[in-house]
């Protein structure tokens, strides 16, 4: 068996995507020490009894002394003044990445932080649950999701094939994309559907009298998935709106379009309407299920 | 063993729910006869294949004859035309149900064709998926789920209790609910989720150019939720929607205020709005999951 790949991993947060990545890690031995960081002294004892780790406290920089691989795994929010915080610590040739669902802002945030001597390389693993903190993680949650990488202009190609084999031995598929798509992508497959999630939840509840605990009771398929989204955590999603803005707010207004087209087509009686827009997207839905059958 | 409880039931249409119906009360052992009819000869023969039901063909009104329980499985918008065509054939103390998601429509199509000698009973089961036709039918769709029974006044006790007896006899939790309410409670539960759905698999289908296969591949978790509940069927849908147009217009209402009340806040980058409303929809998950195990 060869030596892992990496000496040791650093992870700063170890929430949900944090501690899955510990459990993965360990499972590919890809890296021979796994640590982490984290703000709270609470979760860090948490990280600590579920063995997550091999090391765990709230030395946010201190944790990253003798690391080959950092990633930052915070709320998008909160990359910048972790970018800050670790820079001093951090070794030469180390590489630093992140997990975040937004990644213009990242590297805007992030990037001026980072010494010359570390290969900074922007990362998202696309995958996640409604269930949040150090609890939450597994080693399952990246098998067969993608991974999409956005290295910056200039990069040298070494430690970028370094950070896709680490993926790709976390069970990940990996994608490399400019930054700028990638936020443009996921802001119509993620960002906005997690919105329009949260936003009918909270409609629903605010019908209020005595129809509420029956809308409840009566979730049908479609509202019950989106109550589960719409139980994601509300820091990181916060912060993946303040931080896609323009992206967001480019899909969200061509949504509303198409949706007043529809509504008014309700009023109007317009059915064939309905129905041609109904029967284009099961044939998208078809071609998605062909896409990954391929 | 007791004799069954009904002895013969006639399903009139026999695609994702009619079918479902069919194995389930076959599994149930609660007619001692089940037969179909539909308008197309090629999904009776589908359906005779697969061994269904005793007895399908297309002659919609002759397979009423005999039946003490009849079931209109047709989408919502053809539920009135089914009526007029069975109205002739149904025996007297027959019971005729629906299974339509919306339910005042159904009663004002229907109602007016249905001699009175039998007793209108509307129904509501509460499941499905996003595929359809005969071969999508399976015996265990009701599990579990609620089946919501809106009977007209003035409609006697005893027919109500015995559709109710049927429900639950293929797994379903029963409840009554009036006409009304049960449409308003949909609309947000169940059509204004669908509607969401279907628009935004468009929009993304939309945008286009060099992003448009990127968008399927990298679907994340939220858009691949979407893309299932908008394979839904069309022509079932656009029924619901044009038969429940005041509920839904009204609920939809509602949410784009709440959307464009988002769409502000992340405009003017206020994330307390969104933070707060996140936290709230966490909190209406818990109580869902906490009603679903109490």
């Amino acid at each position: 068996m060869s030596a892992p790949a990496f000496r040791r991993l650093a992870l700063i947060g170890i929430g949900l995507i944090g501690g899955s990545i510990a459990l993965a890690a360990r499972r590919a031995g890809i890296a021979a020490e796994i640590v982490a960081a984290t703000r709270s002294a609470e979760t860090a004892a948490t990280a600590m009894r579920l063995k997550l780790v091999d090391r765990c406290d709230t030395d946010v920089a201190g944790v990253c002394a003798g690391a080959d691989l950092v990633i930052v795994c915070t709320p998008v929010g909160a990359c910048g003044e972790t970018a800050r915080l670790i820079a001093p610590s951090l070794q030469p040739g180390c590489i630093v990445s992140d997990v975040g669902s937004v990644k213009q802002a990242v590297i805007r945030d992030m990037a001026p932080h980072l010494p010359a001597h570390v290969h900074f390389v922007p990362a998202h693993p696309v995958a996640g649950t409604e269930n949040s903190g150090p609890e939450a993680g597994f080693a399952e949650l990246f098998d067969g999701r993608w991974c999409i990488l956005t290295p910056l202009p200039g990069t040298p190609v070494e430690p970028v094939d370094r950070l896709e084999a680490f993926w790709k031995a976390l069970g990940s598929h990996v994608e490399r994309l400019d930054a700028a798509d990638h936020d443009r992508i996921l802001a119509i497959t993620s960002h906005l559907p997690h919105l329009i999630a949260y936003t009918i939840v909270g409609t629903a509840d605010d019908l209020g009298g005595h129809l509420n605990s029956e809308v409840l009771r009566f979730a049908a398929g479609g509202f019950r998935d989106f109550t589960r989204i719409a139980a994601s955590d509300p820091t990181m999603w916060r912060d993946v709106f303040m931080n896609n803005r323009e992206a967001v707010l480019e899909v969200l207004q061509r949504f509303q379009e198409d949706l007043f087209y529809l509504q008014r087509a309700i009023r109007w009686g317009e059915g064939d309407k309905l129905f041609d827009l109904f029967t284009r997207t099961r044939d998208i839905r078809r071609a998605l299920i062909h896409l990954k059958q391929a």
